[in-house]
């Protein structure tokens, strides 16, 4: 069974998601339509890309995602199908798959010509799922629009390599349930730079000399729970998708804080690693 | 592969719309349930009734929607079953269906009557689910109760012509998930009214000339981006369900403000369009 | 086709419920994903276990529920499968399924063990998905961990039977989207105890000496709107999950406020029943 994804900035209260599956289940009866997101900050191209890329990954290839965000066509925002890592994304031309495309060279890069649309101010209805139902029926890209090679990328989401290769400097670009803070800075380009050497991570007053690899890493299991470290202390981590993230063990907004309040971090701060 | 839809004011934390999934599946194991909204304010028909609306066109016909707002059973809430434009709806009898009935005539409105059914307090679950898979898999309305005639109607949706033609007074019925604000004022009547005249439309101290088909219209893309409008700029469009709505370019409640927030409207304000 | 479902708690925003989909499908094609709940305060096991209890019993045997709620793996929260009242359950041994266990006793309890599966931070990923796809495709337990005996149970969900059988003495245990306060008294207890004798429920300032089975039960249909009870009154009933619950008619937590607001009751405040 085909798999259609949906990542957008609706919401959950409003028709619009609704009045979307009911029309790719008009268009093709047989098909697994996947919620991603829906909570995306309106027209936040950062947000949308870092979901996207840690979650197209887990789909099989053939898979067809639509991408709702900031997608009213207009002379600077084309719409356009990319066909990269075997998956295909229906977006429009605003960086929203630029993470994916900054790391995998796409197969295929084509701008949406579709004749006889009239321009419409939900562009996702009555062209991207019309687009999604043609590839995901098994139709060529060609039949949907022309080549297209002014794919728009998204520079801020590259961490700074500075003090001669002896720094890292990363702004943080999600923050997430738990309020923990995801940075640019990923795994690989970390272990590339470290040579094995210790360091030292800034984030405002934090500082920190390990980068774990789960939450449970910062309890000591034999000592009895009053001496452990455990809920409100802080921590850094490579997660799951392989970004350093700043997070406080069991945290939650609502009641005690997470790492974005009790560290003072918010979207675009700066967060450093010192090679030592 | 049947279709139910489901709009409730449920939300998303509680167990009612799971149990309410697991009911369906376990009466109809080859069934697509798609959400619309459970995030309809609490009680709020007139939400309801405009989301619902705007969504069950795009699902083919036959499919079925349960509308679980406002559905306990009392004298004066029957549930009902209507059918209309080919669709089903399963509710109760508070007006949530009345937006579709005002303007298309419904072929059978029939009261929900199941013998041997106690009284409950989630009846979405009890007799709700069990009449909409009865009309899934293809059942007859007159199995699960009698024709009924006194339909509720809402009746705050429908502007009022004033000034012997030459105003047209509505009221904000929504407001969306980006702070746009949604009158009851349809292109259609609007078109009715008009006769070519130049117009003014007024919301408290809000004065538009121009009504529009898509947010970009309003940005000039020939000029370069310091001396474009864009965004927090207003503008008023007809959105693509058909109304009069009032918008901010690239809005967000969160961080900017929403039409909304900035321009002080709320749910039952007037707005009004004077032609000239 | 199989079913599985999720409840978690990481929320709408984030990527994590949209990998778990992909990965099921790219495991399992054809199946039925429901989502029971993602909005589970973070690393509340009460309320999960709540939800769970009385989401579950709505799909059909053989379903499997995936619960991410504190999921980490450690040497205190071990992952298993319980298989209790024909169903299965994968997660983190937390307590999460207490209230279902300590009503059903379970067939089977496995600790989960898959060798070559490195720790994680997002253990639902590679650990739960492939254990549910094994036991939705029909997979035995014995080749997915080995038999587990220190099922976690949570004590706080059980309500103290004081004064000498005349008192029954509760908490608040969840509260829901309509602000409606839900204790952990269930019918079946109060009836066990009442032996047909009037009872007067306290809480805090409330006092109540009828229990309801519906919301409605509290309006007199035969008196004009103006003379009945409606919108605003406070009510004590028997909720469809089968517990008692003080809630305010047609109350929302967003304008009028709710039984938790208006009420002035919070998790954990105690709630007693006298009989006289």
């Amino acid at each position: 069974m085909a798999i259609i994804t949906l990542t957008t900035d609706f919401g959950h209260k409003d028709h619009f998601v609704g009045a979307i599956k009911g029309t790719i289940l008009s268009n093709l009866p047989e098909v697994s339509i996947v919620d991603i997101s829906h909570a995306i900050s309106p027209f936040n191209i950062q947000e949308c890309a870092y979901i996207l890329k840690n979650a197209y990954r887990s789909f099989p290839p053939g898979s067809v995602h639509i991408v709702g965000v900031d997608s009213e066509l207009s002379p600077e925002n084309q719409h356009i199908v990319v066909q990269v890592d075997g998956h295909y994304f229906v977006s429009a031309n605003n960086g929203v798959i630029s993470l994916i495309t900054s790391e995998i060279n796409p197969e295929k890069v084509m701008e949406i010509g579709i004749p006889n649309l009239s321009p419409s101010s939900f562009p996702m209805l009555n062209v991207f799922v019309q687009v999604a139902c043609h590839i995901a029926r098994g139709g060529k890209l060609e039949v949907i629009g022309k080549p297209f090679d002014a794919l728009k990328e998204l520079r801020e989401f590259e961490p700074r390599i500075t003090n001669n290769g002896n720094s890292i400097s990363g702004n943080v670009i999600y923050i997430d349930n738990y309020g923990n803070v995801i940075t640019n800075i990923q795994r690989s380009l970390f272990e590339a730079y470290r040579n094995g050497r210790e360091f030292e991570l800034i984030a405002r007053t934090t500082k920190m000399k390990t980068i774990h690899t789960s939450y449970n890493d910062i309890v000591n299991f034999d000592l009895n729970k009053a001496q452990r470290k455990g809920p409100g202390d802080a921590l850094a981590l490579f997660n799951s998708a392989g970004y350093v993230e700043l997070a406080i063990y069991k945290s939650d907004l609502n009641t005690v804080g997470g790492a974005s309040t009790l560290l003072g971090l918010n979207y675009r701060d700066t967060v450093t690693i010192n090679f030592l």
